[in-house]
């Protein structure tokens, strides 16, 4: 079996080859710039991770998985403008580093290029897994647009919230299992087991970026700590927090969220104390581990031989134990 | 043989048949508008009526001319935004209706699912189809950085503008006639030569749009006469102009252009002046013409029966004519 570093590499080795260095400079290069600011590339190596269940070749899905990753930092580009985000991987965004049209337009061909990697595949099932690929690319604009709906509401629940991030981010990674296992030639219903197996494995995984983004640390996160409470986003962390709180800690978050102060180091302190004193921290990291056993449990009941899930299964369990 | 109103209710019943009633609102409400503000169907028509050359089922390219007009409404949509356009079809643009956000989302949402209408045809062709489109969609994106890429130049010349429209414009038009052969099964160096029909007809047609933009009318045309004058767009008209100006028209032209006044009306009358001293409108009639002449004997040395030829030969006709 191959090792989530093998599989990175490959996926990182296709990446670099691809050549993004023509004409118009101006539409290619910031695509080059995105993608080799690099990530954990975690999205080709679970599409080839699932491949790898079932084939002893993984690169069987390798063209999947290249669009896979391409799409998905199409969708980071363009939610960088829409969220105003100037770092991404301790990088300028592109919007900060050129304009908004330049990242408007090469995000474009982004996703343009992305859908390249789904043609003229011989897979018998590529129309299958193009049908996938396609549905998630839709719900994962639904996702973003839910997200930035939530912005104006007074109140998001839980439920609400757990949707938009499944639509938002699960699915790709869902996506990734599934389309991986079908170019492998898997078995229709383990394709659909290991999709419910990525939802869960995202829900965890989205849960934990907010964790990380309040409890973890600049250095190997990538990005500022506290910048989700800074921009009052309402993350599970800050919904737990205002339906756990008694009416004076209620008082004092909604301050916080009114807070139009210069000093954001200040607010984002406070508003990390009393999410300790809700127990908020424990209460995140037993939803991201809930999230995680459904996802191993799922694991558990394909009729794939044991020893093959173990990178899989790894992987999950790094995931969530993730800093970075 | 249908006629292009036949072809044009096809396309129209078929996007307004699309639901986009649906949740995240906010997501799919500007994607019903668009699709609803109308225009020619020019891109659907022009798919069908190459499919009924060979086919006397029209429809057998019904989804992938829905699919091509979806993504010309998508690309206008961003271009809108790239160009700060208020108005498209003498209604307020997405970007000015809304906001930019929800422009650059819905946009995402509306490319996707125009790809959703190359997944699953049955045509033995769909795979070829499918590249066309996608190889296409890439090229209309650099023809829009090329676009924005000559605002910042002082001089284009007459070749790198013609390249530009080629793919900003041409291209989608070339495509449409081609896959809507390919859909057809016809032979397939009768779709390449669709192909190059389209190329030229695309010429023709963005050059017909410029000469529009100067020497048409708001009411007809739906956008404000002159504004490619008053924000100084390198246009074939202007390109003409300042490369056959003597020394003193060189100077009122370039004193126009930096411009800085508030009466644009000024400007855009003593523009089109210089414009009709230096005969540049019958220059650029003439232009059209050849361009459209080359298109007519492209479709001529078509194997088709003569009278099967003669809707698209009408319709290059009146492309050319028009004035909407």
């Amino acid at each position: 079996m191959y090792s989530f570093k093998e599989l990175q590499n490959i996926a990182n080795e296709t990446l670099k080859n691809l050549n993004f260095e023509k004409e118009p400079l101006a539409l290619y290069t910031p695509v080059k710039y995105v993608l080799e600011v690099g990530g954990k590339r975690l999205r080709p190596v679970l599409t080839m991770m699932s491949a790898n269940l079932y084939s002893d070749n993984p690169e069987i899905a390798l063209k999947e998985a290249t669009g896979l990753e391409i799409f998905h930092n199409f969708t980071l580009l363009h939610d960088d403008i829409m969220d105003k985000a100037d770092l991404r991987r301790n990088m300028p965004t592109v919007h900060k580093k050129w304009n908004e049209n330049t990242a408007i337009l090469s995000g474009d061909a982004m996703m343009i290029v992305a859908y390249g990697f789904f043609i003229g595949s011989k897979n018998p099932r590529s129309n299958d897994i193009f049908s996938v690929f396609n549905d998630t690319a839709l719900k994962v604009c639904e996702g973003q647009q839910y997200d930035m709906d939530f912005e104006k509401l007074n109140v998001v629940t839980e439920e609400q919230y757990l949707e938009m991030i499944r639509l938002k981010t699960a699915v790709l990674l869902a996506a990734c299992l599934k389309i991986g296992a079908l170019a492998a030639g898997a078995p229709i219903d383990e394709c659909d087991k290991l999709y419910e197996a990525g939802i869960n494995l995202g829900l965890a995984f989205q849960l934990q970026d907010d964790y990380l983004d309040v409890f973890g640390n600049t250095q190997t996160f990538g990005k500022n700590i506290g910048g989700d409470i800074a921009s009052n986003k309402k993350t599970y962390l800050l919904i737990k927090a205002l339906a756990l709180a008694d009416h004076d800690e209620k008082m004092e978050l909604e301050k916080w969220l009114s807070f139009s102060g210069e000093d954001l180091n200040r607010k984002v302190v406070a508003v990390t104390e009393i999410y300790k004193k809700l127990g908020i921290r424990e209460l995140a990291k037993k939803k991201i581990l809930d999230f995680s056993e459904k996802s191993k449990n799922i694991l558990n009941e394909l009729t794939v031989e044991k020893n093959r899930k173990k990178e899989l299964e790894n992987l999950i369990g790094q995931l969530i134990d993730r800093s970075f």
